[in-house]
C-alpha cells in the first residue's frame, strides 16, 4: 500500500497553490499512491493575516471542488491537508477527506490551536482561527486512518484516541514552527507512532519562514521511514503494513493499559 | 538542585547489592545530591526466578531499613528503586521513598507489568509479580516528583497523570530490555519529558543480559542532559530548574489541553 506525502511550497497565491497541489496529486497517482496527503493550509501561506482573505466555506468552495474532482479523476483517496474554512463569522483550520470515488468523507477542525510565545517567535493562531470541537476524523480507506492537525501532535491524548479507534495510520497535516522543529518535530512524531503502534504520516509545506518542512513517515517501531527535507517534493512510499502485527503482538500495549486507574 | 542516578550493577547476591547500594548513596551525598535514585530491583538481578527468594515485606525488611537509615544518616531524599515486595501470597515490584529525615514517605507498586514476546526475547513479569492498583506515588521533596517504574513509561497516560499532579520531575527506576533499549528507551524518556514539560530521571542497573543500562536525565525540552552508558557508576547532575518556566510559558501545554474532548 503506497501513500504520497505532498510537500507543497504554499505561497500567498491561492489560485497557484491549488494548481500546484493538483499537479502533485497527479504525480502521486503516477507513482501508484492509493492515498495522497497535502499539508496544513496548503491553499495559502501559513500567516494569520492571510487566513481571512483565503477562507471559503467547506462544501462548495474552490478547495473542496479541486480535491473532490482530483480524487474522482485519479481514483485515489485524498486528505486535503487543511484550509481556512469560513463558517458564519468564524474561520476554522479544517482538513477534508475525499474518497477515491470523489465523495466527501468528512472534515476535521483543528482542536488545539497553536498559541505559543517562543524566544524570537510568537504566534497566536487563535487571533484568527476558532478551535474545533470534534475529535479526530476517522476514515476507512485505504486503511483505517485518524486525522489530526499540527499542534494536536503535542497532546498524547489525541493520538491515543486515534489508536483507540483501531487506526493503523495517523495523518497529520502540519506547518510546524522552525523555532521548535529541529528539537521537537521528529521526536513527537516518533513517540506517537511508537506509543500507539501505528504509522504516522506528517505532511508539511516545504521549508519557509512559516514551516519547518521535513514531512515524515514513521513506523510503529518509532523509526523514521522517510524525511522529505526542505524542498518542494512529492514522496511516495510503501507502507510495510506487516510491522503493525509484529509490534502489537510483541509488545501488547493496548491490552496492558490500566483503564481502571487512568484519570484525565 | 543536584540529583544522583545510581546505576548499580545488581547481582544475584542480595546482601552485597545492599552494601554497594549504600556506598553509592554515600557517593551521591559526597557530591552534594539532595535526591538519590536507585534502579528497579536494585536488591536483586532482574530475573523472575530470583524475585521470590529475594522478596521481603515493605516495612521492616532489610531494604527498608538500609534505605531509611541511609536517608537519615546522609540527610538526603532517597527513591529506593524497587524491590520484590512480599505481601501475603503476592509479590509486587515496589518502589519506596524516604525523606531526608529517614521517615518513610510512601510506596508505589508497578501497575503495568512487563509481559512481552519479542524476537529472541520473551519475558512475562506477571509469572511472578502481581500488578499494583495505585496511581504513581507523588512526593514533595526536594521538588514535587512523581514515581513510576520501567514499563509504565510506555503508557503516556501515566506520565500525564504525574504532570497533572503538578510535578516538576518524573522518576523512573527501570531495567529496560536490551532487545528494545536501543530503539525505544531514549525516545520514550524524551517524549514523556517534552509532552509533560518536566524533567525525567530514569535509573537502570548497569548493562547486563537483563538491563539495557543507560540511566538518563532528560530536560523538559526533550534534551538528554546525561546518559550514564553501560558501566556501574553514580552520576550527579544539577537540574536546570529554570527550564521548567521557560518551556511552560513558551508552549502552554497544560492550559491548551482539550479536557472537554478527551476520552480514555
Amino acid at each position: 500500500m503506497k501513500i504520497a506525502l505532498c510537500q507543497l511550497a504554499a505561497t500567498e497565491n491561492k489560485t497557484d497553490n491549488l494548481l500546484r497541489a493538483k499537479k502533485m496529486l497527479e504525480t502521486a497517482k503516477s507513482q501508484e499512491a492509493e492515498l495522497a496527503i497535502l499539508p496544513e493550509m496548503f491553499c495559502i501561506k501559513y500567516k494569520n493575516e492571510l487566513f481571512g482573505p483565503a477562507s471559503e466555506p467547506c462544501e462548495g468552495g474552490s478547495c473542496f471542488k479541486m480535491l473532490s474532482d482530483a480524487a474522482k479523476e485519479l481514483s485515489m483517496t485524498i486528505i486535503g491537508g487543511s484550509i481556512p474554512e469560513k463558517d458564519g463569522n468564524h474561520i476554522y483550520n479544517t482538513s477534508m477527506a475525499f474518497s477515491k470515488s470523489g465523495s466527501f468523507i468528512g472534515k476535521y477542525r483543528k482542536a488545539h490551536l497553536f498559541d505559543v510565545d517562543l524566544p524570537g517567535y510568537r504566534f497566536c493562531e487563535s487571533d484568527t482561527i476558532t478551535k474545533g470541537n470534534n475529535t479526530p476524523l476517522i476514515i476507512n480507506e485505504p486503511i483505517r486512518t485518524g486525522i489530526a492537525i499540527c499542534f494536536d501532535i503535542r497532546f498524547p491524548e489525541w493520538a491515543r484516541m486515534i489508536m483507540n479507534e483501531g487506526c493503523d495510520l495517523m495523518v497529520l497535516p502540519a506547518a510546524f514552527a522552525r523555532a521548535t522543529g529541529p528539537r521537537h518535530w521528529e521526536l513527537l512524531l516518533r513517540a506517537r507512532a511508537l506509543d500507539n503502534q501505528l504509522f504516522v504520516a506528517a505532511v508539511a509545506p516545504a521549508t519557509s519562514e512559516s514551516s519547518y518542512g521535513h514531512s515524515m513517515l514513521v513506523s510503529p517501531d518509532g523509526k523514521v521511514i522517510a524525511d522529505l527535507g526542505e524542498e518542494e517534493t512529492v514522496g511516495v512510499f510503501d507502507i510495510p503494513i506487516e510491522e503493525l502485527d509484529i509490534m502489537r503482538s510483541s509488545i501488547p500495549i493496548k491490552t496492558a493499559r490500566r483503564l481502571d486507574l487512568y484519570k484525565l
